[in-house]
């Protein structure tokens, strides 16, 4: 099945090769936007940082991405689908037992956050001026909780207030540590007593593992 | 003591009266600046809008703060004093023990927060490109976590990491929901499972007291 073409015929070699190059180049872009977020944060965010940092041409850009709210998206997308896919991963792998569950979910996450501050502190608060962004932000709560709640439902943990108040506690900690971190030069610490991120995913582990124990327990 | 005023020496009662008429006009201002922030967010806040919620002229308003930031780093502070002297209150009406006192000092910062969403969430996260109003809400942490380190060590609690990731877990978990709950209609919750505030609030005093209490008995 050709497709026209400057009046001639594409053969499906030629469409696929120009299909694999169109997917690279997308990829490319998409790669240095999270780059230009995550170096310089979102303020500084602008197209032709991108169009540098990709090494293509700004016209290459905007014909992937018609403006700068699309390409955000995309990142957004891009962004939250690799961590679910983490969380997916390290769910898997964890030790049997609510701790252990606990311990990796929040773990994964705190690291992600840890790494890329600026970024997730785009992902999750400066893009909720926009419906569509708003929305894989929360589809993103919907699937992890889900992922967290099915592991710990086959360790017998049935009670589905206990997780989701304990989703809650973990995940907005850790987002609201960004927002604080986000806003202190590399190395400073917000205010006196400022937990480190290591400490405090351990500590925060401790707090909701009691928690949800506390809950199963006959009162 | 007289003042030069057109040409003649004012009497201390003028001076007096002058000055609480100008202390009554800049406490217009501001209540009127909350109001404003509270009802429309900061997106929307002007100085005009400003000026017409308190029935003062716009030169009045330029008058008693000479720009937007003056204004809104005088809301900051005014409205984080007041939680504040909230916090305090509440701790000193507090039954004694650690979790009547995680309990009070939860349920008033998650009251607040509730009430007025909007306006917290302009107060810790979007003046955060200003140094002085970032620097006045780091200086809130580190007050409000001192008063509550002072009575849980009255109540035995000598744990400083212990109540410095409680008082990180309790705080951030609020102020991240703030943004969530800022980002949907009223009436709408962000994500199935979103806790309301109120059941939020009491479970993280039993998770948060369960933390404590973990953390002081041997291992």
């Amino acid at each position: 099945m050709g497709r026209a073409y400057h009046g001639h015929l594409m053969s499906a070699d030629t469409i696929e090769h120009l299909q694999a190059r169109s997917r690279r180049s997308a990829e490319q872009i998409l790669r240095a936007a999270v780059q230009v977020i995550t170096r310089q944060g979102i303020h500084d965010f602008t197209m032709s940082a991108v169009s540098d940092a990709a090494g293509i041409s700004i016209g290459g850009v905007y014909g992937r991405y018609p403006n700068k709210e699309a390409l955000l998206r995309a990142v957004k997308d891009e962004v939250l689908t690799g961590l679910e896919t983490d969380v997916q991963r390290q769910l898997d792998a964890a030790d049997p037992g609510s701790r252990a569950l606990l311990g990796a979910f929040t773990h994964v996450v705190s690291n992600a956050f840890a790494e890329s501050s600026g970024l997730y502190a785009f992902i999750f608060i400066h893009s909720a001026q926009d419906a569509a962004m708003k929305a894989r932000g929360f589809a993103f709560h919907q699937r992890v909780k889900g992922l967290l709640q099915e592991r710990l439902l086959d360790h017998g943990v049935t009670d589905q207030t206990g997780v989701d108040v304990a989703y809650d506690m973990i995940m907005q900690s850790l987002l609201m540590r960004v927002i604080s971190m986000g806003n202190v030069p590399d190395g400073e610490v917000p205010y006196a007593g400022f937990p480190d991120p290591d400490l405090y995913a351990r500590e925060i582990v401790l707090a909701v593992d009691a928690y949800v124990a506390q809950r199963s327990r006959p009162a």
